[in-house]
């Protein structure tokens, strides 16, 4: 029996359309589709290409034990998170270990802080697999917002806003543009940095980027201490303009 | 006379199939294409959507008056270039007047590094533009390399070749995860740079990403001190891997 093949598919920032012609053609032609999703919801993976599954498609949810009931470096939440990558590992490695093709769905870019990397580091040594990039959550943001993020020779500094005040601060103060994603309960810090930083002026906030429900306001009218999953700030070069 | 639009269509990093079906539908939809190119030379963007131009395209070709024939900061460099990013906006601006749509072709993501941002600025103010996201050239050399590049909460830093040697060494010493774009002939200086900031094991060099003449090897197999347009070096994020 000749193994499956593993896809790890992109599918882009949220809008449907932003997924490019090569996963559209393999989320077609592959009957087994995988997609992580939280307890009691879609997902946002399934509920972008839903104009794309189909009869004949098979799915496969996984669907995350926790996602923010413990914060990330607690023992339990990497147990339990731990357990459910090599879990869903295993389940996809049977199909393919019976020679069916199975095509893991990724919002945005799976290489990209994707949680597709996890099935990706158990599977790869054993299968083929292959993985189409997507446009990351962050390039639908900018381009949603007008603002283009770096020109010339700007230098582009990706932070989590899960960093300490002090040092996101040092990174804000010495990068020509900045892309802050993990806001979540990290917003007014992230926004008081970024002030202490001298920079609120350039700040975009973005919500939902692409999605239906976007929405771009600059950070110094945001209000609140906390932003939903799908939300990011960013804040533009200002190198080389010819 | 209603003006025209102007879009920014993203292509993707070469493989005309990592186009996203948004840019593939304005381009059908738009009579007339425009696209950066060197004298004598199809260009890229030209040559990744050579399937979707028809007869019924008209193509607006912008050639770039020099390359690298002096070094970017060089003032004849930058009032060559100038006026020509002028005159090329002038030139689309007049069909915009006369109420036509303008797609401009963008290699990667428009607002990554693009050219086309210089005629963006020159436009956005006057007529309505939107701008189409694409998978950036990092990514689609992630994805090719079968290299993850940020895990957890990884900073991911894109740092531009041209840095002077001891810049590029604090910063690479200084993230967890980068991307060096624009080597051409920095090439060298980047990888000794790499060497002693004690990366090289994880660095990894990718000519022509996902295009015909792709090359992905280690940065350490890498000889010469010349590189293309086309090429850049990752290093791939430590980050927690749950």
């Amino acid at each position: 029996m000749k193994p499956g093949k593993l896809y790890g598919v992109g599918l882009g920032p949220g809008d449907p359309e932003l997924m490019t012609l090569k996963s559209a053609r393999i989320l077609s032609g592959t009957k087994l589709v995988a997609y992580f999703s939280k307890g009691g919801k879609t997902g946002h993976a399934r509920s972008i290409m839903a104009s794309y599954i189909t009869d004949r498609h098979e799915e496969m949810p996984l669907v995350y034990p926790v996602t923010t009931e413990y914060p990330v470096n607690d023992p339990r939440y990497e147990e339990l998170i731990g357990e459910f990558y090599k879990e869903s590992s295993e389940k996809i490695a049977k199909r393919l270990r019976a020679g069916e093709d199975v095509a893991v769905l990724c919002v945005g870019d799976p290489f990209f802080y994707g949680s597709f990397m996890h099935l990706y580091r158990r599977l790869a040594g054993e299968f083929i697999c292959e993985v189409v990039a997507g446009v990351t959550a962050m390039a639908g943001c900018w381009a949603a917002a007008g603002a283009p993020i770096t020109w010339g020779d700007d230098i582009l500094t990706v932070l989590p806003g899960t960093l300490l005040e002090n040092e996101l601060l040092e990174r804000l103060k010495n990068t020509d543009a900045a892309v802050i994603m993990k806001l979540g309960r990290n917003l007014s810090k992230v926004k008081k940095t970024i002030i202490s930083a001298g920079l609120l002026e350039r700040a975009i906030y973005i919500e939902y980027g692409t999605m239906e429900a976007e929405k771009i306001i600059p950070l110094s009218e945001v209000q609140g201490d906390n932003a939903p999953y799908f939300s990011l700030v960013i804040i533009t070069g200002n190198g080389r303009k010819i």
